[in-house]
């Protein structure tokens, strides 16, 4: 009699009923009367639990009949068709060993418990279902992500996380150091001798791959970019997060709408390869989480996306006749509150909006020929927002590097990146999205702390 | 006429063979003589270059004759049956637009260069034969893993890069902080007050994910991470990296022996999927990195792994006869050099070591019936030795306390790794491969700095 698992029962039920199985698994829950009882058992391997069924025969009854939630037990037993409706077959217990109790105040007892105080037992929450739900789907999207390119002849670049440049400009940063702060090693100046750090240097946390990533684009054609950047910001919010995974793809010979295309097609693969092989728990959130998100998903995976300029989407808001709580103005960033009306009322679909003023984008996005907006696109989707930003690189080495004094940066710190211009350059595009932020827009979860295993954020970094 | 790529070419031939196509792509040589010449190009999707012949009859011809290495090219043209044998097509150029010149000075003429050398330009190596090789391999090989555990349906998990914990134990670690070392706050006591950093505390890079992965592991039964680590040591050797990717998979109702067929199932598709996907990369590697590469792969593919204990080692060394620098005595560490005799010599196959004293061994190891070796297993493979290392870990809260205990660790500390015991614990096992080690195998490429994009080392941290 083989092992076997929940997730396999179920894919494969007509060769185990009424055959011999083990299942080893956790106590969801166990009602026992006198003589028999149930234990909702879930295995881990499959969201739905599996029915175990068991009665006085059963050398240890009485021991079983009291095992408390959360307890790991072995079951051997056979598989019949269940006579009630709730599932489709059950097992019927032979043996039951068990293999751990759970302590009488094992936290996750039958009842509702907050998100809020789930964050606090990290550790266990993902026994629950609504977390064994996310992080199965936040697996499964990453692989979708790693497949997608993949299939695509994309090469994988792991960019480094330990980064010696500030050369990136994407916000504050952590330092990385191994200087002790009593006895700090000091120049003739006075100052911070970091010559006497580990990397010889000042040295940061990534906040992007993308400068990376771009020399290999101009090496493989098609790269992408899946790894954890980090900010150093102060923002309690609960889309921020210090410690976050992006993808940043980046594709040569190709120019802003081969870039959008890009990742219109990334999104509705990653869509519908999770509504495809995380049914379970996409019905789950539709249910429990968010009443509109199958329909949403369904509609984004079959809409073709918009495309609009910023000046266009300018234009309008300001006709739109709506009071925004910021003002919607040529030259100022777009807020949430300007791209949720756009993508949800304006379009009601995805929209890519492109061209923005070059004051409000980076240093490194093409230059548009009217020398005020840039190559750049931000992908709004309705009920978040912007999920993607990215743009077409100014691949011109004197424009790149006008850019650079304009902005009074030094060009000094960028002499590889100026390179990837002066050695045979080329018109290349990419773009970031925030693997949370999909995780969140896939499963209706609006707190960025619930969709990351051990969340790190401002005076919180537990476990 | 649609552009494709190299590689599409290669594996469609029949579909493009005397047909119209755009090829966009970098100059790797350029011979030409007055009326016609010849480029190998290429485009980053495929290893071998693709032979393009163009002669007078381009209208900028004279321009595209003197055209340097490293330029980027848009090639327009019929492909058709080369005369050569060296490829079995070619592409007549109609028309060749330059995209962007390569600089005179373009560092990668068709010369020889160190991989030292290669090393200062890290940015631009990835266009050499050589590194072009190893990072597509890099990338393959990441995704065969991901593949390996998906498909046998484990979680991805995705543990923090910042802990707050140094529970871990496995070596020196990097600080994480914003605090100022001009302003630094201090406590009543004069003591640095972390409180006011961050996170509330001091924080840490990770040297492992395996703690909270076990976490994870007894929700979901199988698991695996694959994320970067960091050690803050101070070794200069070819092997080691400040900055590594590790995969940790975590295996619940799992002992040791479950864990060393998980080990070898892994490296086995690993390898054959690199193998049947990168042929080219890997007949490079052959003849000009290693020529025992592939039979020493093909042998490992095909081999049964080999199991001994650790005591039985230690005899095996002792009787060898041979002069080894480090002594084998039991209780002492496996150098190197007997790794290798053992896997080389005497098994002449990969194989594991398993119950190691348990003084040498990390706390969460499970300590077996004699109490004096824990459930340890090191895989050796010829060429290298470790490449695996893992365990059955200790389930049993008493036991694991009473070990927390003997080494003078501070049980607060692990209150969450205690609470995975005393709440339905489970025998449970992992291991950690080493992702850059793994690609030293591959390729036969013997510096760790040769197989990362931009490797981190004590005093450097360029790009």
């Amino acid at each position: 009699m083989a092992t076997t698992t929940v997730r396999e029962l179920y894919a494969h039920k007509e060769n185990y009923l009424n055959k011999e199985v083990q299942i080893n698994g956790w106590v969801r829950t166990l009602r026992s009367s006198k003589t028999f009882g149930f234990i909702e058992l879930n295995d881990g391997t499959f969201f739905p639990n599996l029915q175990v069924v068991y009665d006085e025969g059963l050398s240890n009854y009485k021991e079983i009949a009291k095992l408390g939630a959360g307890s790991s037990i072995s079951v051997s037993g056979q598989i019949v068709e269940s006579p009630g409706a709730k599932q489709p077959f059950e097992l019927k217990a032979a043996v039951i060993e068990i293999e751990g109790l759970a302590a009488s105040d094992y936290p996750l007892q039958k009842k509702r418990h907050t998100f809020e105080y789930l964050r606090t037992i990290a550790h266990l929450r993902p026994r629950t279902n609504t977390f064994s739900a996310v992080f199965r789907v936040r697996s499964v999207a990453a692989y979708a992500i790693h497949k997608f390119f993949q299939e695509r002849d994309f090469i994988y670049v792991q960019t480094p996380i330990i980064t010696g440049s500030d050369a990136e400009g994407a916000g504050e940063m952590f330092r990385v150091t191994t200087l002790d702060f009593d006895k700090t090693p000091r120049n003739e100046k006075k100052e911070v001798d970091f010559t006497k750090d580990f990397f010889g240097k000042e040295t940061n946390l990534t906040v992007s791959g993308q400068l990376e990533g771009e020399s290999y684009c101009m090496a493989f054609n098609k790269i992408y970019t899946f790894g954890p950047t980090f900010r150093a910001e102060n923002s309690n919010t609960p889309r921020h997060a210090a410690e976050f995974w992006m993808i940043e793809p980046e594709i040569a010979f190709a120019d802003l709408s081969d870039n959008m295309k890009l990742a219109e097609d990334m999104l509705k693969f990653t869509i519908n390869y999770v509504l495809e092989h995380c049914p379970e728990e996409m019905k789950f959130f539709n249910s429990f989480v968010d009443k509109a998100l199958l329909e949403r998903l369904g509609s984004i995976v079959n809409a073709e996306f918009g495309h609009i300029t910023y000046s266009k989407a300018i234009e309008i808001l300001k006709n739109s006749g709506e009071r925004f709580e910021y003002p919607a103005e040529w030259g100022l960033d777009l807020q949430t509150e300007h791209e949720r009306y756009i993508t949800e009322k304006h379009f009601g679909r995805p929209v890519f909006v492109t061209d923005y003023p070059k004051e409000i984008k980076a240093f490194y996005m093409r230059m548009n020929d009217d020398d005020r907006t840039v190559a750049a696109m931000d992908l709004l989707v309705p009920g978040v927002g912007e999920i993607i930003g990215g743009s077409q690189r100014e691949e011109r080495l004197d424009h790149l590097e006008k850019r650079i004094d304009e902005l009074g940066l030094n060009k000094e710190d960028y002499w590889w990146y100026l390179d990837l211009r002066k050695y045979g350059g080329a018109r290349h595009a990419g773009f970031g999205l925030g693997f949370e932020r999909l995780i969140m827009y896939l499963t209706g979860m609006t707190n960025i702390r619930d969709v990351i295993s051990f969340p790190r954020t401002p005076k919180n970094a537990e476990f």
